[in-house]
């Protein structure tokens, strides 16, 4: 273990994950807590209370935090814009916690930490070009573009699941006023809803017996029947692959990457999920991108917002980020 | 004029133009060359006379010469990949050109170029996140991130044009074996298309008249009637500049830009294209991003690409291409 360390939070809607890292990725000392329902000062009352019991437990140096939150970040001001699933709205999130904490901090969005964390640790180590989605409730982007994050003029961008890939689809949720997003028809809960029409059509199939039975048809039902072999959870995974495919191609046209990462909840799914997109993806892209281009599941799973958050606090360590 | 200049040139599928640049984006001494119909052979002969001659009628250094081609690019060998409309394959265009002329080389696609000559010295000079989009019988993108251009992995990204917008739609044309592109929907070619059917449904109209009086139904006839009033020609103008609008949503979404710069031969339209387009981009996009970015017509109209390919050059004497 080297010497400087760095505490990574993810900060999600239902809890919260925080531990100390080393410079060779290690993690250490976690620590979780419930956020449910809380307010948002006893959210960030939470958030310092990790942190500090995170390196009251090292015996290392702590050189800096970083955060990972399912929200839009204003990155000029390191402020915390507007979140769908937690109590922040317009909250000075980066001065305030430094202040709180004595430490430099960085905050960043949710999908942005993990995109570093596959890039500086796992499947894109050594890429300089990534386009990382996380298939989660919804669909989160991250961008790591000539060899640096990028997160757009005012730290908003990377929005990668809302990009209409269907325009007189349906409308998008929460805050999203488009129609036909990715995120609207290839998320997780896309799978879930897909998998309860194809349930419904296939009453024989072990997934219309579930739904007949009473059972909630999500993602990890379908997901786990279709590991199985049940031929109706396999077309609800094939389906979402194949949308999910039709989204990456228009990414390796535009980026032209070196890798594509598929993470989130979603991808417990594996090849199910991968292998058809992957075949719609290279079926619809310029065949110089789909050529150059790997699409690979993440290599971190649940810790991907946490060691993507202490990636983003050695960044600003080196004076990366701003 | 200041004393170091470069020549750019703006090599395209039926003509060449060249010109002398100086460091203040002032054109001088222009050379025109048609190229139609040329061998490679010809084509690259045609290029260096051109070349040699402005810089004969300059009494100021030339430090550097730059290239926009309609061209996929391989910007780590300079090479001319795969060009639609010229005879260049997998020609080592940089260093082949660098030889002949005895000056340092620069080359990149035209949409590239176009979005360099914006962001230098045009539209989107001082920002950071540009996306441009060149609307001609194709749609072409140009990107600068962060305040550099980006051009991707091999530097063959940015194709703007060939994202899906309609998962369903119409098969795309040339290489790209995609359906639904926003190029299929949304570039001049496509506007010709949906004037000749309202044409046909509205035979009152100053369009339908034109169709049924056996004139060409094309682009730059649709903004004509559209800018004497002519319904039929605005609705087409109206339904285009709309599904850009689809378009420049997602790449608002994806980039958090501070300017798109629609560029091209159909932005002579101007507001008959570009109002349409941003009500869509607006009533789509994440009102974080729409809130943001300016969207606007490009400022260099036929010498977007020479004024480009002069920028490049002036960026690579400064090393900041590769």
């Amino acid at each position: 273990m080297s010497l400087e360390c760095v505490i990574g939070v993810d900060l999600g809607g239902t809890k919260l994950l925080a531990g100390v890292v080393d410079g060779e990725w290690g993690v250490h000392h976690r620590v979780h807590r419930a956020v449910h329902g809380l307010t948002q000062h006893e959210l960030l009352d939470a958030a310092v209370e990790a942190v500090e019991e995170a390196r009251a437990a090292t015996t290392h140096e702590v050189v800096a935090v970083g955060f990972g939150i399912p929200c839009l970040i204003d990155q000029r001001r390191g402020m915390a814009t507007m979140a769908v699933n937690l109590p922040l709205r317009d909250v000075p999130f980066r001065d305030l916690m430094a202040e709180r904490l004595g430490l430099p901090v960085e905050v960043d969005n949710d999908a942005n930490v993990a995109a570093l964390a596959e890039w500086r640790a796992g499947a894109a180590r050594g890429a300089s070009d990534v386009v990382l989605l996380t298939i989660g409730t919804g669909i989160g982007g991250g961008l790591v573009l000539g060899g640096a994050p990028y997160r757009g003029a005012i730290g908003a961008g990377a929005e990668l699941g809302h990009i209409t890939i269907d325009v007189d689809g349906p409308p998008c949720q929460g805050h999203c006023p488009n129609n036909g997003c990715l995120e609207t028809l290839a998320s997780g809960t896309a799978l879930a809803r897909e998998g309860r029409r194809i349930a419904g059509e296939q009453p024989d199939s072990a997934l219309g017996r579930a739904l007949a039975d009473g059972r909630a048809v999500t993602g990890a039902l379908i997901t786990e029947l279709a590991h199985d072999g049940d031929t109706a959870a396999v077309e609800a995974l094939t389906l979402i692959g194949t949308r999910l495919g039709v989204g990456i191609a228009s990414y390796l046209n535009i980026f032209n990457p070196d890798v594509v990462v598929i993470g989130g909840g979603v991808i417990a799914a594996g090849e199910l999920l991968l292998a058809p997109a992957r075949a719609e993806a290279v079926r619809r892209a310029l065949p110089t991108m789909s050529r150059h281009a790997r699409i690979v599941p993440a290599q971190f799973g649940v810790e991907a917002g946490l060691v993507g958050a202490a990636a983003l606090a050695f960044e600003g360590a080196r004076g990366a980020v701003h």
